[in-house]
Protein backbone atom coordinates (compact mmCIF):
# COMPACT_ATOMS: atom_id res chain seq x y z
CA UNK A 1 0.00 0.00 0.00
CA UNK A 2 1.33 3.64 -0.73
CA UNK A 3 0.73 6.80 0.54
CA UNK A 4 0.08 9.68 -1.98
CA UNK A 5 3.28 11.93 -2.68
CA UNK A 6 1.03 14.46 -1.16
CA UNK A 7 0.68 12.85 1.71
CA UNK A 8 3.97 12.31 1.95
CA UNK A 9 5.37 15.82 1.33
CA UNK A 10 2.84 17.38 3.74
CA UNK A 11 4.37 15.25 6.40
CA UNK A 12 7.77 16.52 5.48
CA UNK A 13 7.26 20.17 5.86
CA UNK A 14 4.67 19.72 9.14
CA UNK A 15 8.25 17.70 10.39
CA UNK A 16 9.87 20.98 9.35
CA UNK A 17 7.83 23.51 11.12
CA UNK A 18 7.52 21.53 14.22
CA UNK A 19 11.21 21.93 14.43
CA UNK A 20 11.42 25.39 14.01
CA UNK A 21 8.33 26.19 16.67
CA UNK A 22 7.42 30.16 16.93
CA UNK A 23 8.85 30.63 13.07
CA UNK A 24 7.16 31.22 9.76
CA UNK A 25 8.92 29.48 6.88
CA UNK A 26 8.07 29.98 3.20
CA UNK A 27 6.69 27.37 1.16
CA UNK A 28 9.65 28.69 -1.48
CA UNK A 29 12.45 27.95 1.42
CA UNK A 30 10.62 24.21 2.61
CA UNK A 31 11.04 23.99 -1.89
CA UNK A 32 14.45 24.67 -1.70
CA UNK A 33 15.58 22.63 1.27
CA UNK A 34 13.98 19.37 0.68
CA UNK A 35 14.47 19.85 -3.54
CA UNK A 36 10.40 19.68 -4.23
CA UNK A 37 8.51 21.68 -6.75
CA UNK A 38 7.64 24.71 -4.94
CA UNK A 39 3.61 24.47 -6.72
CA UNK A 40 3.21 21.04 -5.28
CA UNK A 41 4.13 22.62 -1.87
CA UNK A 42 2.01 25.07 -2.05
CA UNK A 43 -0.96 22.86 -2.83
CA UNK A 44 0.00 20.75 0.27
CA UNK A 45 -0.10 23.96 2.08
CA UNK A 46 -3.10 24.82 1.49
CA UNK A 47 -4.72 22.16 2.38
CA UNK A 48 -2.68 22.04 5.64
CA UNK A 49 -4.19 25.59 6.20
CA UNK A 50 -7.78 24.23 5.31
CA UNK A 51 -7.43 21.67 7.90
CA UNK A 52 -6.63 23.44 10.35
CA UNK A 53 -2.86 22.49 11.18
CA UNK A 54 -1.14 25.21 9.82
CA UNK A 55 -1.92 29.25 9.99
CA UNK A 56 -0.10 31.64 7.80
CA UNK A 57 1.59 34.97 8.15
CA UNK A 58 1.87 37.61 5.62
CA UNK A 59 4.10 39.99 5.38
CA UNK A 60 8.55 40.45 5.75
CA UNK A 61 9.42 37.28 7.76
CA UNK A 62 5.67 35.89 6.64
CA UNK A 63 5.28 32.12 6.14
CA UNK A 64 4.00 29.13 6.99
CA UNK A 65 3.87 27.63 11.47
CA UNK A 66 1.95 25.08 12.76
CA UNK A 67 -1.22 26.40 14.33
CA UNK A 68 -1.28 24.59 17.02
CA UNK A 69 1.72 23.25 19.33
CA UNK A 70 3.34 20.18 17.86
CA UNK A 71 2.28 17.59 20.88
CA UNK A 72 -1.28 19.11 20.53
CA UNK A 73 -1.06 17.16 16.45
CA UNK A 74 -1.46 13.73 16.16
CA UNK A 75 0.26 12.41 12.91
CA UNK A 76 -3.42 9.62 12.25
CA UNK A 77 -4.93 13.42 11.76
CA UNK A 78 -2.52 14.32 9.23
CA UNK A 79 -2.50 11.74 7.27
CA UNK A 80 -6.36 11.73 7.09
CA UNK A 81 -6.26 15.07 6.02
CA UNK A 82 -4.18 14.53 3.37
CA UNK A 83 -5.36 11.53 2.07
CA UNK A 84 -8.69 12.61 1.38
CA UNK A 85 -10.03 11.27 -2.07
CA UNK A 86 -7.36 8.44 -2.02
CA UNK A 87 -9.32 5.39 -1.48
CA UNK A 88 -7.41 2.26 -0.30
CA UNK A 89 -9.64 0.13 -2.77
CA UNK A 90 -11.54 1.03 -5.53
CA UNK A 91 -15.50 0.44 -3.70
CA UNK A 92 -14.35 3.13 -1.21
CA UNK A 93 -14.93 5.77 -3.47
CA UNK A 94 -18.26 7.43 -2.94
CA UNK A 95 -19.62 6.53 -6.32
CA UNK A 96 -18.51 2.67 -5.42
CA UNK A 97 -16.56 1.67 -8.43
CA UNK A 98 -17.53 -1.15 -10.44
CA UNK A 99 -16.79 -4.82 -7.95
CA UNK A 100 -18.79 -8.14 -8.87
CA UNK A 101 -18.90 -8.81 -5.64
CA UNK A 102 -20.03 -5.86 -4.01
CA UNK A 103 -23.51 -6.46 -2.15
CA UNK A 104 -22.28 -10.03 -0.56
CA UNK A 105 -18.66 -8.49 0.02
CA UNK A 106 -17.33 -9.20 4.00
CA UNK A 107 -14.12 -8.09 2.88
CA UNK A 108 -14.94 -4.17 2.98
CA UNK A 109 -15.41 -4.41 6.54
CA UNK A 110 -11.93 -5.81 7.31
CA UNK A 111 -10.27 -3.30 5.08
CA UNK A 112 -11.97 -0.85 6.68
CA UNK A 113 -10.65 -1.94 10.34
CA UNK A 114 -7.51 -2.20 8.69
CA UNK A 115 -7.04 1.03 7.75
CA UNK A 116 -8.50 1.81 11.10
CA UNK A 117 -5.94 0.14 13.14
CA UNK A 118 -3.08 1.92 10.58
CA UNK A 119 -4.13 5.65 11.63
CA UNK A 120 -4.69 4.61 15.18
CA UNK A 121 -1.03 3.46 15.72
CA UNK A 122 0.09 7.18 13.62
CA UNK A 123 -2.00 8.77 16.20
CA UNK A 124 -0.18 7.48 18.83
CA UNK A 125 2.71 9.87 17.88
CA UNK A 126 2.76 13.68 17.70
CA UNK A 127 4.40 15.87 15.48
CA UNK A 128 6.43 16.39 18.37
CA UNK A 129 7.84 13.56 18.56
CA UNK A 130 9.11 13.68 14.91
CA UNK A 131 10.20 17.25 14.48
CA UNK A 132 13.50 17.68 12.30
CA UNK A 133 15.51 21.17 13.06
CA UNK A 134 17.28 23.30 10.18
CA UNK A 135 19.83 22.01 8.40
CA UNK A 136 23.09 22.87 9.11
CA UNK A 137 24.35 25.98 7.55
CA UNK A 138 26.67 25.50 4.86
CA UNK A 139 30.09 27.01 6.15
CA UNK A 140 31.74 30.09 3.79
CA UNK A 141 34.31 28.63 1.47
CA UNK A 142 37.82 29.58 3.73
CA UNK A 143 39.61 32.57 1.86
CA UNK A 144 42.96 31.84 0.66
CA UNK A 145 45.70 33.17 2.54
CA UNK B 1 -3.49 5.30 1.61
CA UNK B 2 -4.55 2.94 -1.41
CA UNK B 3 -3.28 -0.28 -2.16
CA UNK B 4 -2.59 -1.85 -5.50
CA UNK B 5 -5.46 -3.16 -8.13
CA UNK B 6 -3.09 -6.07 -8.49
CA UNK B 7 -4.01 -6.74 -4.57
CA UNK B 8 -7.45 -5.39 -5.10
CA UNK B 9 -7.99 -8.11 -7.72
CA UNK B 10 -5.95 -10.94 -6.20
CA UNK B 11 -8.37 -10.85 -2.85
CA UNK B 12 -11.07 -10.70 -5.01
CA UNK B 13 -10.22 -13.61 -6.87
CA UNK B 14 -9.15 -15.29 -3.92
CA UNK B 15 -12.36 -14.78 -2.53
CA UNK B 16 -13.89 -16.80 -5.67
CA UNK B 17 -11.40 -19.96 -5.03
CA UNK B 18 -12.70 -19.57 -1.31
CA UNK B 19 -16.25 -20.11 -2.32
CA UNK B 20 -15.89 -22.78 -4.71
CA UNK B 21 -13.47 -25.49 -2.31
CA UNK B 22 -11.98 -28.19 -4.53
CA UNK B 23 -13.14 -26.36 -8.18
CA UNK B 24 -10.78 -25.59 -10.34
CA UNK B 25 -11.90 -21.94 -12.24
CA UNK B 26 -9.94 -20.43 -14.67
CA UNK B 27 -8.43 -17.53 -14.94
CA UNK B 28 -10.46 -16.69 -18.12
CA UNK B 29 -13.73 -17.53 -15.83
CA UNK B 30 -13.12 -15.33 -12.96
CA UNK B 31 -11.74 -12.40 -15.62
CA UNK B 32 -15.69 -12.84 -17.16
CA UNK B 33 -17.46 -13.09 -13.94
CA UNK B 34 -15.70 -9.69 -12.78
CA UNK B 35 -15.17 -7.73 -15.76
CA UNK B 36 -11.58 -7.35 -15.29
CA UNK B 37 -8.71 -8.02 -17.93
CA UNK B 38 -7.79 -11.49 -18.30
CA UNK B 39 -4.05 -10.94 -18.93
CA UNK B 40 -3.96 -8.50 -15.72
CA UNK B 41 -5.51 -11.52 -13.68
CA UNK B 42 -3.11 -14.39 -15.23
CA UNK B 43 -0.75 -11.96 -14.02
CA UNK B 44 -1.81 -11.74 -10.39
CA UNK B 45 -2.36 -15.50 -10.47
CA UNK B 46 0.54 -16.40 -11.49
CA UNK B 47 2.18 -14.29 -8.05
CA UNK B 48 -0.12 -16.45 -6.39
CA UNK B 49 1.32 -20.05 -7.57
CA UNK B 50 4.79 -18.42 -6.74
CA UNK B 51 3.94 -17.17 -2.86
CA UNK B 52 2.29 -20.57 -2.39
CA UNK B 53 -1.10 -19.54 -1.71
CA UNK B 54 -2.63 -21.32 -5.20
CA UNK B 55 -1.81 -24.17 -6.69
CA UNK B 56 -2.85 -24.97 -10.38
CA UNK B 57 -4.68 -27.95 -12.16
CA UNK B 58 -4.36 -28.86 -16.42
CA UNK B 59 -6.26 -30.20 -18.55
CA UNK B 60 -10.37 -30.56 -18.77
CA UNK B 61 -11.72 -28.98 -15.92
CA UNK B 62 -8.65 -27.19 -14.92
CA UNK B 63 -7.91 -24.01 -13.54
CA UNK B 64 -6.39 -22.91 -10.07
CA UNK B 65 -7.45 -23.52 -6.57
CA UNK B 66 -6.28 -22.65 -2.59
CA UNK B 67 -3.33 -24.85 -1.73
CA UNK B 68 -4.46 -24.70 1.62
CA UNK B 69 -7.59 -24.99 3.25
CA UNK B 70 -9.51 -21.13 2.75
CA UNK B 71 -9.34 -21.11 7.44
CA UNK B 72 -5.38 -21.31 6.73
CA UNK B 73 -4.67 -18.43 4.64
CA UNK B 74 -5.10 -15.20 6.43
CA UNK B 75 -5.46 -11.66 4.29
CA UNK B 76 -2.26 -10.44 6.15
CA UNK B 77 -0.09 -12.71 4.07
CA UNK B 78 -2.15 -12.27 1.33
CA UNK B 79 -1.53 -8.65 0.92
CA UNK B 80 1.93 -8.73 1.73
CA UNK B 81 2.92 -10.95 -0.91
CA UNK B 82 0.52 -8.89 -3.26
CA UNK B 83 1.36 -5.39 -2.56
CA UNK B 84 5.35 -6.88 -2.89
CA UNK B 85 7.25 -3.66 -4.55
CA UNK B 86 4.70 -1.28 -3.32
CA UNK B 87 6.03 1.07 -0.93
CA UNK B 88 4.31 2.98 1.31
CA UNK B 89 6.75 6.09 0.80
CA UNK B 90 9.26 6.50 -1.31
CA UNK B 91 12.14 6.27 1.36
CA UNK B 92 10.95 2.67 1.54
CA UNK B 93 11.77 1.06 -1.50
CA UNK B 94 15.26 -0.23 -1.40
CA UNK B 95 17.03 2.35 -3.82
CA UNK B 96 15.68 4.77 -0.72
CA UNK B 97 14.52 7.81 -2.88
CA UNK B 98 15.65 11.09 -2.71
CA UNK B 99 14.30 13.01 0.71
CA UNK B 100 16.41 15.51 2.47
CA UNK B 101 15.65 14.24 5.83
CA UNK B 102 16.83 11.17 5.77
CA UNK B 103 19.35 10.24 8.09
CA UNK B 104 17.62 12.35 11.01
CA UNK B 105 14.07 10.98 10.29
CA UNK B 106 12.02 9.77 13.28
CA UNK B 107 9.25 9.18 11.23
CA UNK B 108 9.85 6.19 9.44
CA UNK B 109 9.54 4.13 12.46
CA UNK B 110 6.21 5.21 12.88
CA UNK B 111 4.92 4.55 9.25
CA UNK B 112 6.66 0.90 9.83
CA UNK B 113 4.81 0.78 12.87
CA UNK B 114 1.53 1.37 11.22
CA UNK B 115 2.20 -0.30 8.10
CA UNK B 116 2.60 -3.33 10.83
CA UNK B 117 -0.50 -2.31 12.40
CA UNK B 118 -2.33 -2.61 9.21
CA UNK B 119 -1.27 -6.46 8.22
CA UNK B 120 -2.03 -7.39 11.72
CA UNK B 121 -5.30 -6.67 11.79
CA UNK B 122 -5.85 -7.81 8.60
CA UNK B 123 -4.24 -11.36 9.60
CA UNK B 124 -7.37 -11.88 12.11
CA UNK B 125 -9.18 -12.60 9.04
CA UNK B 126 -9.07 -15.90 7.04
CA UNK B 127 -10.16 -16.20 3.48
CA UNK B 128 -13.15 -18.74 5.07
CA UNK B 129 -14.03 -15.37 6.41
CA UNK B 130 -14.91 -13.19 3.40
CA UNK B 131 -15.70 -16.49 1.07
CA UNK B 132 -17.91 -15.65 -1.67
CA UNK B 133 -20.27 -17.92 -3.67
CA UNK B 134 -20.17 -18.52 -7.30
CA UNK B 135 -23.24 -15.66 -8.72
CA UNK B 136 -26.51 -17.27 -9.55
CA UNK B 137 -27.12 -18.48 -13.24
CA UNK B 138 -29.10 -16.30 -14.95
CA UNK B 139 -32.19 -18.30 -15.98
CA UNK B 140 -32.87 -18.69 -19.59
CA UNK B 141 -35.69 -16.26 -20.85
CA UNK B 142 -39.07 -17.94 -20.92
CA UNK B 143 -40.06 -19.52 -24.11
CA UNK B 144 -43.10 -16.99 -25.61
CA UNK B 145 -46.22 -19.21 -25.01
Amino acid sequence: MRLASFTDYGLRMLMRLAGSPGQALSTAALAEEFGLSRHHLAKIMQRLVQGGIVTTRRGGGGGAMLARAPDQIRLGGVVRLLEEGHALVECFVPAGGNCAITGQCRLKGRLRAAEAAFLAELDRTTLADVAVGAPPCRSPEPAEV
